[in-house]
């Protein structure tokens, strides 16, 4: 069987989105008894999202496997585990909104939002298996480190906060685990699912954690240097916050004694959010920073696609990077 | 393969929950990167304990395999994994203690403690299929399947807790979630993994259930009734917190008018523990609700051994069942 060409074309991604969104939706979480349990547990999913892991797990399957229905529970899967995690951090961050909605923890309580988090993370895993008893053992295996990583990173992002001394290289530890490795682990899974070459999966699941690190430092990027009314928040957010992002902890190993101090007192600043950020931003610039980072991020990106090259020509793959290549273009 | 007469004997429980012990302690938990989170992981499972639910899978496992050498790992899940609940349960009532030490969100925080939990549970999934890849689907529908119902139980006991009009029905379903259906797991678990014949595992966890409801009545029983030595912790909490147990929910029931006024009146009272307590039990015997606890107790664990019956003879299960029958005879 041959993968129909008409729909291995620019109008995948959008159609694998809706197809996500249906069977998110068929799942009729939010309906399961007890509904106090089910309803908060559902309530972050329903609002509208890029499902980008789901829709990262399936072009991994379409990649060898021509019909990717089976998959979707997999695909889900992962959907599922990511809102977990974004309902169990907001906790932690003390978030009162996401994605313009009061969180769950903000509109329900805290203990609600402890057990809607745990059994969606419950519910992942029998939608894991469910279509793929033969590569059970193997899928978990892959969702199981993917997912105590993120739960690493998750900490090491904290510790990052509360660290006096924190380094690049903690953050590069960091941002593999808390963001890209769930990335990779959605390739490496529908790679799994579909019964890959030996070597495809693994391959597969550097290739996303490359891209996602680049991902990161993207956004870290933007949220410096992007248009607001492209970028869809106000930047400056993370100067304003003295976040120890890839930009702040590269500054802080570039800066002379002179910059140092300028970075150390407008740290200190908290009464004058436009200026601070003008100012940082303008110490980042004298730093080329910006060109630095971009250049960081090429980098990530050429090592991701060395890891893409032998698994080439394939038309789902080339569709998956071509859909993550935009992403990592996007405001430049 | 024989399964060694000296070994399935009186002594067999200690021996194995030694081995549980020392499996535990090499799995170095506490050690690993980042310490801040797996201190904290680890911190509960170093505490003394029964070990039950990872015996009660060994013993399943047992009763068709010679050597639980393989099992253990699938066996430590369950520990892991209850072990996850308390911690998450302890933030979600507020509990500063758990066997007379400080819960985990105490001694370090909630955000570590929510973590701490996650990482725990993400452990768990390849912990159980490690030694079992032809089985490995078969054991994640089960335990995922579990591990739902535990927080489905967590919530309705909430639920109950906040309810003005609780039912014993809504309390017997809040039970065998709550605390049955990872006993009822726990077995059928072992079961899978040793490839029992079919309907041995779905036998053993319904066994697994009756007890384990058996025995949350037997607790509601103690609370009220034990004698404070043997029990561990001075009897009454229950009454004193007008807790919604099997005992408050049937004399509910059974209660006259003037009863139903008597009871109201010491759910009242919150400034005379020691009046509260011998008035309520004075109530309770006059409903005679010892031997009707007593008689239900007793009814479920007939229907326990009427699921266990066509399993046997089998040496593995008759320790199992005389264990659990030991304790379910405690302080009576």
């Amino acid at each position: 069987m041959s993968v129909p060409a008409v729909f291995m074309s620019q109008s995948t991604i959008p159609i694998l989105q809706q197809e996500i969104n249906e069977a998110l939706g068929a799942l009729r979480l939010a309906e399961r008894a007890p509904r106090r349990l089910y309803a908060p547990a559902a309530y972050l999913l329903e609002l509208p999202a890029k499902r980008t892991r789901p829709l990262l797990c399936l072009l991994a399957y379409r990649a060898w496997q021509p019909d990717h229905t089976s998959c979707m529970p997999a695909a889900l899967a992962l959907e599922l585990f990511h809102n977990f995690t974004l309902v169990h951090d907001d906790i932690m961050d003390n978030a009162p909104t996401r994605r313009g909605q009061p969180t769950v923890h903000a509109r329900w309580d805290s203990s609600t939002a402890i057990l809607a988090g745990d059994a969606l993370y419950a519910y992942t895993q029998q939608l894991l298996v469910q279509a793929f008893p033969q590569q059970a053992a193997a899928l978990i295996r892959c969702y199981s480190q993917a997912a105590l990583e993120v739960c690493e990173g998750q900490m090491r992002d904290m510790e990052l906060a509360a660290a006096e001394a924190a380094t690049l290289a903690d953050y590069m530890a960091m941002i593999e685990q808390k963001t890209a490795a769930l990335i990779g682990g959605s390739l490496c899974i529908g790679a799994l699912a579909a019964q890959a070459p030996p070597g495809a999966p693994e391959a597969l699941d550097r290739y996303g954690r490359l891209m996602g690190i680049a991902f990161q430092l993207l956004d870290d990027l933007l949220d410096v240097y992007a248009e607001a009314d492209k970028f869809g928040k106000q930047p400056g957010g993370d100067i304003i916050e003295n976040k120890k992002t890839y930009l702040w902890l590269r500054a802080h190993e570039l800066a002379d004694p002179a910059q140092l101090q300028a970075l150390q007192y407008w740290a200190s600043v908290q009464d004058q959010p436009e200026a601070k950020v003008a100012a940082v931003r303008a110490l980042y610039d004298n730093l080329d920073l910006p060109t630095r980072t971009r250049d960081l991020i090429v980098d990530y990106r050429r090592q991701a696609e060395a890891r893409l090259q032998p698994l080439l020509p394939n038309p789902a793959l080339q569709i998956l990077h071509e859909y993550l290549s935009e992403v990592l273009t996007r405001a430049y």
